[in-house]
């Protein structure tokens, strides 16, 4: 595909979907930071892009006695998190950075998200991401732009929680254990049981509850216990054709002390203090929900690259932008 | 001013920027690279942010032959340059990362830059600046969010020459000599000069030319030599009331041996080497343009912090925006 149809599709996808969240209400923050403390981090640490200024790492802070690391942000979600008390509905636009180690076809190290946060929740979540992705994909076909063989997509979307998947891939003859991660070809096959049409995968194992194993499948700490269903989370992951998981969503804890004491024991948290970072590095954040409060509130990322790539149809994910960077090929 | 009348106003100048520029038949190029190679810095290299992964600068590359450094970028200008004889009109929309060592009122160290690029010349350009910026205004001051007491904005901005301001300045007494840069409290002469509306200053001193002693006032070397004006580039500051310089422009060198000879004797691509960097950080950007050829073409950056300390009448540009980010206050 030649940059030019490239850059059209690009441009109807991106303005179907900001279109989408401005008829709804949402509030665009343009100025969601990207050079961050480790509130920008996701789950996946390990892959933070680290900052310097002529090599000194310790050159962020107001004077000598604060001085301290800098990262790219690998998300703007409790950026927008934290604005959801006052604004009600937020969404962003931007570069995620991931320090991928591997170049693969379906992995960038920066790559384009539309991040939403507001004050509602888990069905609710459900409803914007199918209708995004929906108006998104109507957008297209308006313009003449989708090839109808390639993509097909129903008003609302097929739902399996976590434990059906496990069961529905074992009865596939997948090896497979309740608590590992779905991989990419796994998911795959999911979405071709269900008719190659996206479908969301819900209620994962509860990263803080004791499983009485360890669990592979890793999610974010402030995710929202589901009350229906001890030790699964208000999680959702939305896995695409050609494309696998494009948009991860939750309903998010939103009181101080859980909040806490869920981000000291997760995984990550861990990780970071390992790395030299401690609780300080949350320090604004969870000031702000301890002085502030804040309301129930539900959020998601759409990984954007990864909807190109579904809607494009391309094998390699480097193919769905004009300007792809992986390890290999920043420029 | 509280942060749902901050997060208001940002919203409608963004979105109305972006769809003047898409009425105009700008395409928006969201996969624009923030993790670039020195092809991302401006002129102010010294304040380039450097990358890196677990300790590891060296870490960007296919493999252990062709490991390089990697920076955030500054500007988004030559890549957009690159897609303009496929695409004509181009823009991008994110952030601009200036590693600024002293904390003040007029600069961030990340900041959100709207860029275009097109196939014209140096008038049309002007006029684009115009219409942006009258475009966003008008979009305020319908949404009732304007306060036509503070801002005030014709259809076509006055213009000066760099040449003139200098005289205009030294008859009001300000101690500046040709080749000198305006500071920030001259601009603000000017522009009171002028009425308190925006102003562009135009054709500043050609870096490349040999004035018969150092110029202090220093311009991206890609800016085109006036044909009318021997010494002087075709490149326009555009200086806002209470914001100072919001807009940089100019058109382009387009011509590969012209373009590499203004790139090799730049100040910035001295500094460039002696940080360790060579003629290969821009390689990807000479090779096309020597292999495709170009075309003739202008561009801007748009500072849409400073333009929004402008409409909302500030004296720190930290209270423009939600997030803003200085040295001393990431988060």
């Amino acid at each position: 595909m030649d940059n030019k149809t490239k850059v059209k599709i690009e441009n109807v996808v991106f303005r179907a979907g900001m279109n989408y969240l401005h008829k709804n209400g949402f509030y665009w923050i343009p100025s969601i930071p990207r050079l961050v403390k480790a509130t920008g981090a996701c789950e996946n640490i390990d892959t933070l892009f680290e900052v310097s200024v002529n090599n000194c790492k310790l050159w962020f802070g107001k004077d000598n006695e604060s001085r301290h690391k800098a990262y790219l942000s690998q998300t703007g979600q409790l950026y927008l998190e934290s604005l959801v008390p006052e604004l009600g509905k937020v969404f962003c636009v931007g570069s995620s950075f991931r320090a991928e180690p591997v170049i693969d076809d379906r992995h960038l190290i920066e790559f384009q998200m539309v991040e939403i946060e507001f004050d509602g929740g888990f069905d609710e979540l459900l409803t914007y991401i199918e209708g995004f992705v929906y108006y998104i994909v109507g957008a297209l076909y308006d313009e003449g732009m989708l090839q109808s063989n390639i993509v097909s997509c129903p008003y609302v979307f097929p739902k399996t929680t976590y434990d059906g998947a496990i069961d529905t891939l074992q009865n596939m003859g997948e090896i497979i254990e309740w608590g590992d991660d779905i991989n990419s070809s796994q998911e795959a096959k999911l979405v071709e049981y269900y008719g190659n049409i996206p479908i969301f995968i819900t209620r994962f194992p509860d990263p803080s509850w004791d499983h009485g194993k360890p669990i592979k499948v890793e999610k974010f700490f402030n995710m929202l216990p589901d009350p229906d269903n001890p030790g699964r989370v208000l999680s959702a992951d939305l896995i695409l054709p050609n494309a696998g998981e494009a948009v991860g969503a939750a309903s998010r804890v939103h009181e101080y002390k859980i909040l806490k004491d869920r981000l000291i024991n997760s995984r990550m948290f861990k990780r970071l203090v390992e790395k030299g970072g401690s609780i300080d590095d949350f320090g604004w954040y969870l000031n702000t929900i301890k002085e502030r409060g804040s309301v129930p509130h539900s959020g998601c990322g759409f990984g954007m690259t990864r909807i190109l790539k579904w809607l494009i149809g391309c094998d390699n994910i480097a193919d769905a932008v004009v300007f792809p960077s992986n390890r290999g090929t920043i420029i």
